[in-house]
C-alpha cells in the first residue's frame, strides 16, 4: 500500500489540524485505535507532533464533529463506539475452480494459503500436530533458561550461536555416527536459513544446484531466489536418487552443489541405505562438489536406531548438514543449525552480515530443553506416535482408496507418497477436496515441470481421528469418480 | 574442522568397538560429556548404534582401560574425573601491534572481536548498556505473551509476522508522521534481515547502491555479500549527505537504490531536517530510485518531538523503512520490521523463501511490551538517560582531549564522532587503547577507502562512571603523545 502524503513541512495552521485529524481518523477507522481507548492529551499531542496547542485542540474538535471521538469531562478524549466504523473488508480467497490454468508458483501459493486456514483438515502439512508437542515443558525451559541467563537473554548472542545449544547438538551427533565438536556447529533461524547460508557459501548467481526429484517445493523458490539454476536428479521411492545419473550430470551441467534429503526425504519418505550414503559422499568428494544434507526428518525414525547421515562419511569436510527443531519440537521457535565442515568461516560470516545473531531466548530455551533430557523423552513418545499414525493412515488408505492406488512405506518422517490411477489429475483432486475442506498436496508441486500429475502427498502428522477418517473416505470417493 | 571418518559400513567387530570407544573418548576429552555424567547402558548403546551387546560392552571396557570412564556397581558407567583430560586450548587472540598492515575487513573483525571480550571498556559499541534495559518487565511480557497465546507460541507465525506487533508498529508510526496500517508492516529477524530483504527486493548482483560516507561499517560487507557495488555519497556532520552529488551520481553510476540513515546517522549522529528529508524523497522519486531508510536510531531523540521520517513524505511507495528494537529494548530478541511500500509482496516472498517466519515467542513478547505501554515508559527513561550521558561524555572529552579536537553535537542516538589532530592515526590510537583495555572505533572502518584516518567514534551508551572517566582521560593522554 502506498502511503499518502498527509503532513506538510510548511505548516499552514488552517490546513494542519485537518491533516492531523485525517490521520488520527484513519487510525480509528482501521481499528488501530480501538473503541474506548484514551487519546493523548492536547498538550501531549502538540508536543509529539511539534504543533501548537490550538492546532492539537482543533484536530480533536474536528474528530468530535466527525463522531469518532468523545471528550469526557476532566478526563480527556476517547475513541467512541460507533457502528458506522468501517470494518476490515473480508479478504476474498481465490475459490477452487476459479482459475483454469495455474502456474507452479500459483499452485504452491494456494497450498500455502490453506496452511493457515483454521477450518481445513490439513493432510498437506508435513509437521506434527500441536497435540504431539510438549508445550508445558517447553514453556518451563523458556522460563528457566531466561532466569538462569545472566542478562535474561536480552543481549546479542555470539555470532556462532548459543554455546550450550551447540554442545547438545554435538552430543546428539554421536547417535548418527558423527564425531562433532560444539565448535563445528553454527546455529541459524530454522533449517531454512541454514540452507540459504550453505547455498550462498558455495555458489554465485548462475551456478547449478542438483536436487532430488520429487522434492519439497519450498526448495525451488529458495534456490531460484538466489539466482541459481536447478538440475533435478530422478529419485525413486524404493531406490533413492539415481547416482549414475548424478555422476553424468555433475560434469554435463557443471553442478556446483547438491542439496539432498538423504534420510526420510520429502515427499518420498525414502531413507538412503548407509552404503548409498557413503557412495554419494565419495562420488561428490571425488568431484569436489559440496553436499548440503537436509537432515530435518532424521530424528523421526520408526526403527530401533537413528539412521546414519552422509555427514558421518565426510572425510573432506565437504558435507554441510542442516537441521532444526521445527519438525520435532517447536516450529515457531525458529531454532536451526548447520554443521558446515570446511565452510564454517564463510557461514559465520554470512550469518554476521545477514542476521548478526540468533534470537537469544528461543535458542537458550531449546538448549535447556536438550540439557534436561526433556528432548530425549519427548522424541521417544513422538516417534512411537508417528509410527502408529503412519500405520493407521496406511491402513485407512488401503481400505478407502481405489484398488490401483500405490502407497509408499516410509520408515520415518511425516508423509505418505501416493500414486493414483493415471486418469486422476492430482491438482483437480486437490481443488475438489478443498471444496470439502480437505487439504492435500498435489504431486505437481514437487517438481519444477509439474510432472507428478497422478501423485499426492498425505501427511500423517495429526493423530488419527474421526475427522481424518471421514476425510480419507471422502478422498477415496473423489478419486473413484475420475 | 573436518570430521574424520570413524565408523565403517561393514562392521568388523574387532575393529568396531575400538571406533565406538574412540568416538566416545573424543567426546569425553572435548568436555562434551562431562565428569560424573552417566553414559547410556550397554543395551541402550547397542540399540542406539545398531551394534551387538558384546561390541558395546567391549567399547566401554576399552574406555575403562583408558581411564576415561568408570563402572559403578549396579548403576552403570560414568565419566571419570581425571586431571589428564585435555582442556580446551586457550584461543590465541591476535594482539595489538602484531600485524603492521591490515585490511579494512581485518580492522572490522578486530573491533568486532573485542565486542565480546568482557574485561574491556567498550566505548566502541553503539548500543545501550544492559543496566539501561528493562529486563524484569521484558521477562514478564515474554511469560504473559506465551501464556496468552493459544499455542504457547510453539507454531509457525503467519509469514508477514505477529499481528499485534504489527498493529503497534503502525500506531507508533503516527509519531513520525506516518499513516501506516498493520498490513503495511512485515516483521523480520532484527533490522539487519530487513535491510537484506529490502536490498534483495530491488537489486540484482552487479547493481549499484548509494550509501552515506561515513557510515556504519557492517553495511559494507552486507551490501557486498549480495554482489552489489557501493557508491559513497559525501556526508557532513552538520549538513548531512550532499544531495547535489547524489543527483549527479544517480545517472553517472546508475544507482539502483539508496540506503541511508536519515535520523541520527551512525557515526555522525546527524539528523536531516524535515526539508532535507522531503527533498531527498522527491529527488529519488523523480528518478524512480527506491530509498531504504534505516530508522534504527529514530526513537532516541533528545528533543521534544520524534523526528519525522523520509517515509512520511513517501507519495509513491518508494521508501522502505527498516527498524528494530535492538537499539532500544532487546538486542538479543532479534525483533525488527520493515514498512516496504510498493515492494511489500517481494519482501514477504523473500521472507517466505529465506526464513519462512519469525520466532513466535520473541515477537509476541515485544508486541505485548508495546501493547501494555511498558515501551513508552521505558523509552522516556532511556531518552533522558542517553541525553544526560551524551552531555556528560562531551564535557569529559572537552576536558581531557587535546584542545584541537572537534566533537559532534548529536541530537539523538548513541555516538559521538570526533575529529582529532591530523597527526593522529586513529587505528594506531585504537591499538594503543586496546592495550589499556579500552575499545574505540577508529575512523578508518567507516568508509570503504579508510579515509577517516584522524577520526574516532565513541559511544555514550554506558552510564558515565569512574571507569569511563579514567578511560577517556587515558585516551586524551594517548592522543597528546602522537
Amino acid at each position: 500500500m502506498v502511503n499518502s502524503l498527509t503532513r506538510t513541512t510548511k505548516p499552514d495552521e488552517d490546513f494542519l489540524y485537518m491533516q492531523i485529524a485525517d490521520r488520527l481518523g484513519s487510525q480509528i477507522n482501521q481499528l488501530i485505535l480501538r473503541t474506548g481507548e484514551k487519546l493523548p492529551s492536547v498538550r501531549a499531542l502538540s508536543q509529539e507532533q511539534g504543533i501548537s496547542l490550538s492546532t492539537a485542540y482543533k484536530a480533536y474538535v474536528q474528530l468530535e464533529i466527525r463522531g469518532l471521538i468523545e471528550a469526557r469531562p476532566k478526563s480527556g478524549y476517547y475513541v467512541r463506539y460507533t457502528p458506522a466504523r468501517s470494518f476490515n473488508e473480508p479478504k476474498r480467497e481465490r475459490l477452487a475452480g476459479e482459475s483454469e490454468k495455474v502456474s507452479l508458483d500459483e499452485m504452491i501459493a494456494m497450498v500455502y494459503r490453506n496452511f493457515s486456514a483454521d477450518s481445513i483438515v490439513k493432510l498437506s502439512m508435513a509437521s506434527p500436530a500441536l497435540s504431539l508437542l510438549p508445550l508445558a515443558k517447553l514453556n518451563k525451559s523458556m522460563a528457566e533458561a531466561v532466569r538462569l541467563s545472566a542478562d535474561s537473554c536480552i543481549s546479542y548472542e555470539a555470532v556462532q550461536g548459543n554455546a550450550n545449544l551447540r554442545t547438545h547438538i554435538a552430543r546428539q551427533a554421536f547417535a548418527w555416527g558423527g564425531n562433532i565438536l560444539p565448535d563445528d556447529v553454527v546455529t541459524t533461524q530454522g533449517c531454512m536459513e541454514a540452507l540459504v547460508f550453505c547455498l550462498s557459501a558455495v555458489t554465485k548467481p548462475g551456478d547449478v544446484v542438483a536436487i532430488e526429484c520429487p522434492t519439497y517445493f519450498g526448495i525451488f523458490s529458495t534456490v531460484q531466489s538466489l539466482g541459481l539454476k536447478i538440475v533435478e536428479i530422478p529419485t525413486s521411492s524404493t531406490e533413492g536418487p539415481d547416482l549414475d545419473y548424478l555422476a553424468k550430470a555433475i560434469n554435463l551441467h557443471q553442478i556446483k552443489v547438491c542439496l539432498f534429503v538423504p534420510t526420510f526425504s520429502n515427499p518420498l519418505g525414502y531413507c538412503m541405505t548407509n552404503e548409498k550414503k557413503k557412495k554419494l559422499v565419495e562420488l561428490l568428494a571425488k568431484n569436489e562438489v559440496p553436499l548440503i544434507e537436509d537432515d530435518i526428518y532424521g530424528e523421526m525414525y520408526f526403527g530401533r536406531t537413528r539412521p546414519r547421515t552422509c555427514k558421518s562419511y565426510d572425510a573432506k569436510g565437504l558435507v554441510m548438514l542442516c537441521s532444526s527443531v521445527s519438525k520435532t519440537l517447536a516450529p515457531g521457535y525458529r531454532v536451526g543449525w548447520c554443521i558446515p565442515g570446511r565452510f564454517k568461516a564463510q557461514i559465520i560470516n554470512l550469518k554476521l552480515m545477514h542476521s548478526l545473531s540468533s534470537a537469544s531466548p528461543t535458542h537458550a530455551a531449546i538448549g535447556h530443553f536438550f540439557e534436561t533430557g526433556r528432548y530425549d523423552l519427548h522424541m521417544r513418545n513422538l516417534r512411537k506416535a508417528l509410527h502408529t499414525q503412519c500405520l493407521r493412515y496406511t491402513q485407512a488408505i488401503t481400505e478407502y482408496f481405489p484398488d490401483d492406488v500405490k502407497v509408499s512405506r516410509p520408515e520415518g518422517g511425516y508423509v505418505l507418497w501416493i500414486e493414483l490411477n493415471k486418469k486422476v489429475d492430482a491438482f483437480e483432486l486437490y481443488k475438489q477436496a478443498i471444496a470439502f475442506k480437505i487439504s492435500i498436496s498435489p504431486g505437481q508441486i514437487f517438481s519444477t515441470d509439474s510432472r507428478f500429475t497422478n501423485f499426492i502427498r498425505i501427511s500423517f502428522g495429526t493423530p488419527y481421528n474421526e475427522e481424518i477418517d471421514k476425510s480419507l473416505k471422502k478422498l477415496g470417493q473423489l478419486m473413484s469418480e475420475f
